[in-house]
């Protein structure tokens, strides 16, 4: 038996600013920080949720993340920003260069952010959803530390390397997806580990490059991509667009430069945004939405189907009023470290 | 067994084209549609080569593809081009719009073209190959006809919907993809109705919705996505950037519209191409694809794998010397059309 703590959305919101605060991070950092994970709560995305608070905590601890970073802004071309991270965490360098992306995106159809120099350890969805809310179509890639194979290959190299998307709707929440380029989550099959469970097959292999649905065996062997080669070819893909294409490392780069604090790996991030009305001949942007919905409602009309991010909307509509839970072991971790994180830093 | 007959890649470019100019088409339709059928049998991709050759002449015979549209360029925004088909075959729409696609990218860093009012029967690579050996990086998207269930669901609804992506190497053949995110092509299923195999499990259900290996119950149900609801949100994530984004149809819309000649049904593509040194700091262009390289080389430093196009580069290194075979069943039929086609339209 798990037990566990109910918590209303506000004090989510509190308890992760407040630790990530005593941690030593700035007070931009820690709102940054602190609305994703707050955001991840309040749509049922556990993974992304409070559970990643120590993760952050034990990077700022490390010394590997710089806590104060202010991300800099600067235009490469008439249609792409890139924003320096300056060695900080992710989520306020990407809200510093949500606008000037977007300003973009409408000046010129299309517009490209290359992020660098971040440490990457919250969902892509928040991001694309804020450019969709904006009207925009967004995409995003980012690249992690080395755990899936190649095609072909027993060890680990890419990251699991996640893409999003998502796209505006009139009156309501955008549809968006947010996935990973591996047949599962590594913490997926950290939570198998835990809880003493075989994992299915297709998600991982040993070191000796044998199918495994031993968990300890996986995370000692390399992750599998989904969808066999595609997915590795997706994988491959991001690798290049949140690397090379915009100066930032590979995963395997990250992983050799990691320290191993529980913490993320260091990274760059690419989005695209594109202003769906400068897409189209003669700019009905209400129509060209409403011609969406109609592929939407053929979706919708099969029985069994959902719409990508169905269920993180519908735990949207639960939690701002019944609150969320994690594990009472979970709260008073992250009540030690609002005591403890700044003296023992 | 199947009688074969060995051309030289000369004698299919000047089968493919005498063909197409017999059945009516415009010589730059037919000069564009032979160079991708060309270069597909180059390759040894021979589902985009001679074997299409009946299907685009049986959609001008029926009178669906308008045999000498000229394609027609529109700026939409600053990074935004817009290719009008006019009802015409697609080779020829992506042809006229590289170079203003290739100039915005190289202005504005990222540029986007969508082509509109076309029918696509060719592979997608290409396209995002010409822009590579450019020196660009590029994505393409198209949609099809509804042959893919969305996830959870049973009945048709997706095309088949290929993505490629390229990313250019220096002194080298880009390094490209191009990938439907169906489980399998369609015609793969169509060889084996017509060889009386089973289809592998994960291709496709049949009509009640049941997994089945049998093509002929396959190719009256649905396919399935490539790698469950991740491949469906490929998938659906396709059909609105080939569709709604730049003011085309949706697969469903356009199989309910096609007349079922035996060609291609009509459809949109969305082109994304970037200029990488435009997303770096200080365009350090070659020390940027020097960086891709060392990735490359991680993957191949793995027995047994190799990168995605490999199979593609090998063939081209052997075929303009030993030529390639394709059927005699098919090379009787195209010299058929080629007496026949003007006198029969």
């Amino acid at each position: 038996m798990v037990e566990l703590a109910r918590l209303t959305l506000e004090e989510v919101d509190a308890l992760a600013f407040s630790v990530l605060r005593a941690s030593g991070l700035s007070e931009d950092h820690a709102r940054a920080i602190a609305d994703t994970v707050t955001a991840a709560e309040r749509d049922d995305s556990k993974s992304h949720g409070l559970f990643r608070i120590p993760g952050y905590v034990a990077s700022v601890r490390s010394g590997k993340v710089t806590p104060d970073a202010v991300p800099e802004v600067r235009e490469l071309a008439p249609a792409v920003v890139q924003v320096d991270g300056h060695n900080g965490f992710a989520p306020l360098a990407l809200r510093v260069g949500r606008e000037p992306l977007a300003a973009k995106a409408r000046e010129h159809g299309i517009a490209a952010l290359g992020v660098t120099n971040i440490y990457h350890f919250a969902a892509l969805w928040p991001e694309v959803t804020a450019l969709a809310e904006m009207g925009l179509v967004a995409l995003a890639f980012t690249s992690a530390s080395s755990f899936v194979a190649p095609h072909g290959g027993i060890k680990p190299l890419y990251g699991t390397n996640p893409m999003a998307f998502a796209w505006p709707r009139e009156g309501r929440p955008p549809l968006v997806f947010d996935q990973s380029s591996s047949a599962s989550a590594r913490g997926e099959i950290q939570i198998h580990q835990r809880d003493g469970k075989p994992i299915p097959e297709g998600w991982a292999i040993d070191a000796e490059g044998n199918p495994t649905t031993d968990p300890t065996a996986a995370l000692e062997g390399a992750q599998l991509s989904f969808g066999g080669h595609k997915g590795a070819a997706i994988a491959l893909m991001i690798e290049l667009l949140a690397g090379a294409l915009i100066g930032d490392v590979f995963s395997f780069e990250a992983s050799a430069m990691d320290n191993r604090d529980g913490g993320p790996a260091i990274g760059g991030e690419l989005m695209i945004a594109i202003d769906p009305a400068r897409c189209i001949a003669h700019g009905n942007r209400q129509a060209q939405l409403a011609h969406a919905e109609t592929l939407f409602a053929k979706i919708l009309e099969q029985d069994g189907t959902r719409l990508p991010s169905d269920r993180r909307y519908r735990a949207r509509l639960r939690t701002p009023s019944e609150g969320i839970t994690i594990p009472t072991a979970l709260y008073n971790e992250l009540k030690h470290l609002q005591q403890s994180s700044d003296t023992a830093s």
